[in-house]
């Protein structure tokens, strides 16, 4: 009875675990679409490099630069917000929008696997160039 | 007139440079907002993952994961074809898919300016955790 106890026990430990490691992997992977679907249109982009640039900005100070309209520019800031890129206070009257990098961290982490291809052809590149190099010292001899 | 042909010869010159500056710009933005948008679907990017550790696949290889038909893992491989990830070649009746991982690299290039905010946050917690170090040592004494 007690070793079917234990048994039950761990099967839902295991079960528990397996159920946490499947929940962490989709949102995991709902994360990381959010954050590169924010990252598609330029005027998010835009954004978010001004916002790595100044400590905070209201957000007509947001919108000034672009050429349109202030309701399409808060359609912009809910989905960097949805994405978790932005947190926007408010004081009395003013929104003011802060830069939120952490889930830019697991897109970047993603993407740093592929990062041998692209060293891979600078690798070559660098071997054609010494290629070249020496060829050209045998033809001046 | 030889002063106002130089002129004008300077200025085609700068405008020229101006824009080509320009249409990198253009090309550029373009270019990042496809790679993000291509990192958008988790089958497109399990497709790429997959061709990360796979030197090349074929598409009907490609598509046997996924619950998906042939026909949506073809339109997923015209997206990443658009944006330059992959390299589709055919050999007879089989097409094999290649990655080219180089757009890669300008969004992680993107992404590395906002590197140090995720630093700036590690550095607090490490910080955090100095002080709660030094108080638990002297409620020890």
């Amino acid at each position: 009875m007690e070793c079917r106890r234990r048994l039950n026990r761990r099967l839902i430990l295991t079960n528990g675990f397996v159920f946490s490691i499947l929940s962490y992997m989709v949102n995991y992977n709902e994360r990381l679409g959010r954050t590169f679907a924010a990252l598609v249109d330029p005027t998010r982009r835009a954004i978010l490099a001004r916002l790595e640039r100044e400590d905070g900005a209201s957000v007509s100070e947001l919108a000034q630069p672009f050429a349109i309209q202030l309701p399409a520019v808060m359609k912009h800031l809910d989905v960097l917000d949805d994405a978790g890129l932005i947190i926007r206070s408010k004081v009395g009257r003013t929104v003011t929008v802060q830069l939120r990098a952490n889930p830019m961290r697991e897109a970047m982490d993603w993407l740093r696997r592929y990062e041998r291809f692209w060293s891979k052809s600078l690798d070559r590149l660098a071997a054609y160039a010494e290629r070249k190099e020496i060829e050209a010292r045998k033809t001046r001899r």
